[in-house]
């Protein structure tokens, strides 16, 4: 089983509208290819993450993120490639709320739910409240994954380049490169 | 003559009503912090910008920089400072109109208007008009300068470090840390 291509472009949609609520303007061909990260899991209302990616140089890269009320992007780590040191990045709040988990000190009661069925694949508890104007740094090869409050969320990533193909993710049924099912 | 300390304060409270107006949202602390570069320079609807910087690190820097109407931003350079090769920098409109002049062919007859008096410091004036949605990507020593349109414009900058002290500017009479005249 696999992410319809009927929910992608539902899921497009959807996040284009979000970003028209809140003042956040796209050109046509962006709003035209919004990603929707599928994780080639199959339920992308629990875990997936729907993006644009305004630029990605071989300096910097600065992305929009947008998570529906609920949804989760996987527990993952950005690993050094070559010369690169891994991925630095600062995620900054601009609708809604996030909850940020890192590696450290288990907090005591986390507010966000750990997918069902995914528990083995969500090890790191630190939990950081993002609220619009907040934001947080993450340094590289640290594990992290984050869930939206029941408004949902835009996040703002600045970040060193990305080359999500190597990034590590914790649950071994992740798939970078998933197959979206063609409806019938 | 400088701008004074209570023109300082206008220009910001005015680039927190804007931020507020079209849904940016900054904490209390970002709020009492915004910058208002003067560059020593006398008048600041004239010559200026206002800008809340995000993040600064090693790797990359995100600001927000704020044009009230017709402002400009005075003509410079990024050069290269040690190991780097030099800012590289991503101009995205987020509100009104900005109008973007760098190195290359001139444009037969540009939008923007060049400050009384300091024509001799504008140089380069290949335009690039930017509206919400729509950005571009300045190289290393590339010559750049920019103005608002009649609304202002909000444009958000993601790029490679910044380090602005050594920033080389057209302009002569440009200071890099000016004087704040204090109201008597």
């Amino acid at each position: 089983m696999s992410v319809k291509r009927s929910e992608v472009r539902a899921a497009q949609q959807r996040t284009a509208e979000l970003f028209g609520q809140v003042g956040i303007v796209l050109t046509a061909e962006e709003r035209d290819n919004i990603e929707v990260a599928t994780f080639g899991l199959e339920n992308l209302e629990s875990q997936g993450l729907e993006l644009i990616t305004y630029i990605n140089n071989d300096r910097y890269c600065a992305k929009e993120l947008v998570l529906f009320a609920g949804q989760t992007c996987p527990e993952h780590l950005h690993p050094p490639v070559g010369t690169d040191s891994g991925k630095l990045e600062t995620f900054r709040c601009r609708f809604g709320k996030v909850w940020l988990y890192v590696e450290g000190e288990p907090s005591a009661a986390i507010q966000a739910t750990v997918p069902a069925g995914s528990e083995p694949y969500y090890t790191v508890f630190h939990e950081i409240e993002l609220y619009p104007g907040e934001q947080y740094t993450i340094s590289p090869g640290t594990k992290h994954w984050f869930q939206a409050g029941s408004e949902g969320a835009i996040v703002s990533e600045f970040s060193s380049t990305s080359r999500d193909e190597f990034d590590i993710f914790t649950d071994p049924n992740v798939l970078r490169i998933p197959v979206i099912e063609e409806d019938q």
